[in-house]
């Protein structure tokens, strides 16, 4: 950030009384700007055995295979957010049971929600962001070709818990890259 | 949003390629400004049969009592960020134990997550947010002078589950005000 929103002054960084942090603020209109972390939330589809992941048609990891999941919007609830990440990526419907997991990724300051959810129907299809959409039993997850360490963490916490004939909530930091 | 906060320039409205929403865009240098829900995060913090409040010293609410919790910053978990707020608001030392409460608040882009705590000690004092903190019991919770429903739900659901002996996580939206 390098300019004001609100009116266009170049900001500077320093800490505003009775604030513990540098934010950018500006000098002319006196607006601080704060920045917050973002979410990201989706869903874990399931049909019988199986689970839906889409191969992504964008970067990051490009060709790789992930949970559909996205950027919460504004004026969405988390489950919305969901849904709509769901159909947007997979063409998918879905009906959302429960929280599954909330992974903090605060090296990029986003946090990840991902719901548990029933599948539909089979009219799924890959939406303009996912190159393919398939389901896959736990023996044909590509673990080597997942996109990102929060999905194959939901997927794996997912299968055992299913061994283990009983759903939990799961939460996890995720610290900077391996 | 009026200005770009990367080059200055007047920013306008569009929705762009590939997108379905309408953003604030830079006609100069094309950054696509985004704009997406705030977490807050705090606790419930436990001592025995009561709970620990805190009556806000600041806006909005002023003068009304509130659980510990604050808008989420950059660069920590949800769970760093609910024990912050707890000694920031309260001078409260606690340890998180679950996530108990989600509540959506779409009409102002906010989600609350709640996690129960155990109160480690009782040297807990007033931060400058906060004019007074006390522990209440159940009987004791001034239930119409709480500051904001997302923190009357979280309790009411508290004391809920503890008479069932059993705590649950509990997810809800609320939409504007009654």
């Amino acid at each position: 950030m390098k300019f004001c929103s609100a009116c266009g002054s170049s900001v500077t960084q320093t800490i505003p009384a009775g604030d513990n942090r540098l934010r950018f603020v500006c000098p002319e209109c006196d607006t601080i700007h704060y920045q917050n972390p973002k979410m990201v939330v989706g869903t874990l589809p399931v049909w019988e055995d199986k689970v839906l992941l889409c191969k992504r048609a964008i970067e990051p990891q490009y060709g790789k295979w992930t949970l559909p999941a996205g950027f919460m919007e504004n004026h969405e609830s988390t489950q919305e957010g969901a849904l709509r990440e769901t159909f947007e990526e997979a063409g998918a419907r879905v009906e959302i049971s429960h929280l599954f997991t909330l992974y903090n990724l605060p090296y990029i300051s986003q946090v990840y929600l991902m719901f548990r959810a029933r599948l539909l129907d089979l009219e799924f299809a890959a939406g303009p962001e996912s190159l393919e959409v398939a389901l896959f039993t736990e023996a044909e997850i590509p673990w080597d070709q997942l996109a990102f360490r929060t999905i194959e963490q939901t997927l794996r916490r997912y299968f055992e818990d299913r061994r283990n004939g009983s759903f939990d909530f799961h939460t996890a930091t995720i610290e900077r890259n391996r």
